[in-house]
């Protein structure tokens, strides 16, 4: 833009919004002595006069969105409202007009991003949406800028703090998912209907737009295998904790193949005959098995992380708070500065990363996940269940890591048998599961989650 | 710059050199499809052909520094010849040249960073740097884009990965110094000569550099207190391990007067009356007792990490391979790109942040560093040591926190105390240890070291 003062309209004005506010109210010289640039907030619009913040009467109020968008004196958008409604109208308005918008909308972005991102191109201006996927942590603009030399193996992360924050009070206390739901409820980390969260959806959406940028092709929500974590048995995060594990609800993007996640470097100077684009992608958002010794696995509370690997940097890992009110407005108020710079329009206009420009992926059938397993059986205590359950398992070719009994009265009822396999296809796993749950002395349903691995370390 | 097609000329061929050599012509494919740009290799330059790589026949080799630089062909000049002497003056011509620089050279910056700075500026061009502190993790560009809406309140972290080698040698498999220092030598993660990493020096360059850009100051590497590893004793590791901690060698940039890290965000709209330049700021590398549960505890072998405290986004931290042939050619390229996009001269022409335009800082005296500590004292087993030991700190105020001896046979010679402190004043545990080691019953001269507690969380 190369102004020295730039108007900011702000369209929304909750708890994130209120954020923004304090930052670019607040810092306000610390910004300008930074960027040179005097960020002015010219309109702050709610929708009715109950959502004013509680201090309103300091601040350009207003409940005409239409007008505060047109005006000549706002330069960037800031769209806060949520939801791919009126906020579709709001930013689609605001393009057509040439001008840049900053938008933490992720589900905006994942029904109409390709749209959105299209009409901005031709009005030669852009999107900002660092603070729709990791809060506060800048992943979107490191994947296109510090890890753009990498060909992406992998990322992968814990990317909604309220199943982490649920998961760690589950861990940590031993509580059911009910308690540690309401628990999570009560200090304002859960919304009253935690629906999005806890079925995985949210992590999805977050995944679709981290993955996109990462493989340089466009993923749909619809593309990814979800799995939430309202269906968790507190039972199971026990067992994890005595194997070695914690549970963390993980959203995964895998080069299909990749599997143990080794990259090849070849010494040879001649280039590189993969594809930078690859021939299919995992994707898939569901609770996980976190090896202790692995950094995801001290992710606590309501943090999220985000682990990278990379051909040349190997792996890296980005942690921060993935929400909040001051979090996110250090994303969205970043996102301003790189409006106002002309570094956000640049990269937008040269990076050929974004949704409108890049192929769809070719998405790797669920059934062909290959992945270590863990498996909790419910048996009747009588001779001869092992026997049976192995058989089933041996006739899918599925290798048994580690097995667990633990001692019970006898007589006292059905016992849980816990075992981890080693690396099995997703297809043959639920081949057998279908078989196992059908054997005689099988009580109830068997759970199955997966287990990710440490990283190998990359031969560099 | 805008060109579809850029040419580059590379100074220095060796690890890193051929790590970017790689990539530049194996992912030549992947480049242009992310960015539309082609980088064409036009110069490899080196000193003498014995310095050629193996895979010289296939590259545009050169000895003639000078005229690569001067080539109307060569728009991008990547400096890896190291040190301060002839990569200044190969720099300097670029510069004069209006060339833009990529450079990992963390010494060239801490002796003539602000003098190159000033030229590039004048000349209307860059230089670029990501890859001269934390390897391959973009902490440079993050510091300048995701995380500039921050007042930054510390910075820290691991930033040598040959120390960081050596100390999870020692801790893990109870060696001593010289022992692990002889295994990172046989593996290729220390030098022969391991003086600059082992001393501190380089992770003082580097700090010099992160708190530069994070605190908007200029940082000269006297001004910071540097306490290398070379004297590190395993007895202290082990005791650190049975009190919880582990030992790492930390880089920290504190807002003097922070000490527990605890941002206050009022809630008024009133701008924040605290200018973003600290009226000091406490700098430091030494060997420090870091808590099991922080995650830079976790940082093994020869990662690298780094801690950010911001007044919006609280706690991130950055984790990645700090060295090494890829990662660093992954910030290499990762800035070529920026630089051929035209991005990183916008930054660099912007955002006031520099050492050439930012006033010196003003360092917090090291006596006045207010921590907790570790001590432990070697003395006789004879009754009245332990008072006479107590009424020191007592007179100088500092409270005990933990205390650790150890059952001994009677008789047996000099026996370890141990013992933790409350928060204490540098300067006051210095004259208490003066004090204790003139003690009798002392018979050697104690150990101190610093411990760096968990963040507290963020009340945002």
């Amino acid at each position: 833009m190369g102004r020295s003062s730039v108007g900011i309209t702000l369209l929304g004005c909750g708890t994130v919004g209120g954020g923004v506010v304090n930052v670019l109210l607040k810092q306000r010289d610390l910004l300008k002595q930074r960027t040179g640039i005097d960020f002015v907030l010219k309109h702050v619009v709610v929708k009715s006069k109950e959502e004013y913040p509680p201090n309103a009467a300091e601040l350009p109020m207003s409940l005409d969105a239409n007008a505060a968008i047109d005006d000549d004196a706002s330069d960037i958008i800031i769209e806060l409202i949520g939801g791919a409604g009126v906020a579709f109208t709001f930013v689609e308005r605001a393009l057509k007009l040439g001008k840049p918008v900053v938008t933490a909308n992720k589900a905006l972005l994942a029904a109409r991003g390709a749209d959105l991102f299209k009409l901005a191109r031709e009005k030669n201006t852009c999107i900002a949406f660092e603070a729709s996927a990791g809060g506060g942590i800048p992943i979107i603009d490191v994947l296109q800028r510090g890890l753009v030399a990498n060909r992406v193996d992998a990322l992968l992360g814990i990317v909604n703090g309220t199943c982490n924050f649920i998961l760690s009070q589950m861990s940590q206390k031993g509580w059911s998912y009910d308690q540690a739901l309401k628990e999570a409820q009560a200090q304002g980390f859960a919304e009253a209907n935690p629906t999005m969260d806890v079925s995985g959806r949210d992590s999805a959406q977050k995944l679709a737009i981290l993955a996109s940028l990462a493989f340089n092709v466009r993923i749909d929500e619809a593309d990814i295998h979800l799995e939430g974590i309202d269906k968790l048995n507190a039972a199971d995060i026990k067992f994890a904790d005595e194997l070695g594990y914690v549970v963390k609800l993980l959203a995964i993007a895998e080069r299909a193949g990749i599997g143990d996640r080794v990259s090849g470097i070849e010494d040879a100077a001649k280039p590189d005959t993969r594809h930078p684009i690859p021939d299919a992608v995992s994707l898939r958002v569901h609770p996980t098995l976190v090896h202790k010794s692995d950094l995801l696995a001290q992710v606590s509370g309501s943090f999220n992380a985000i682990s990278f690997f990379g051909h040349a940097l190997g792996h890296a890992l980005f942690y921060g708070r993935g929400a909040g009110r001051m979090p996110t407005a250090s994303a969205v108020v970043s996102d301003v500065i790189g409006v106002a710079l002309g570094t956000t329009l640049e990269q937008f206009r040269r990076l050929n990363v974004f949704f409108d420009q890049t192929p769809r992926a070719t998405v790797q059938p669920f059934d062909g996940l290959r992945s270590r397993y863990y498996l909790r059986l419910t048996a009747k205590d009588q001779p001869g269940v092992l026997a049976q359950v192995t058989k089933v398992l041996g006739d899918q070719n599925i290798s048994i890591a580690s097995f667990v009994q633990h001692e019970s009265a006898q007589g006292a009822g059905p016992v849980p048998l816990v075992l981890t396999t080693h690396d099995a296809r997703e297809g043959a796993i639920q081949a057998a599961l279908s078989q196992i749950d059908a054997l005689d002395p099988i009580t109830a349903p068997s759970v199955c989650l997966r287990i990710i691995d440490q990283p190998k370390e990359f031969a560099a």
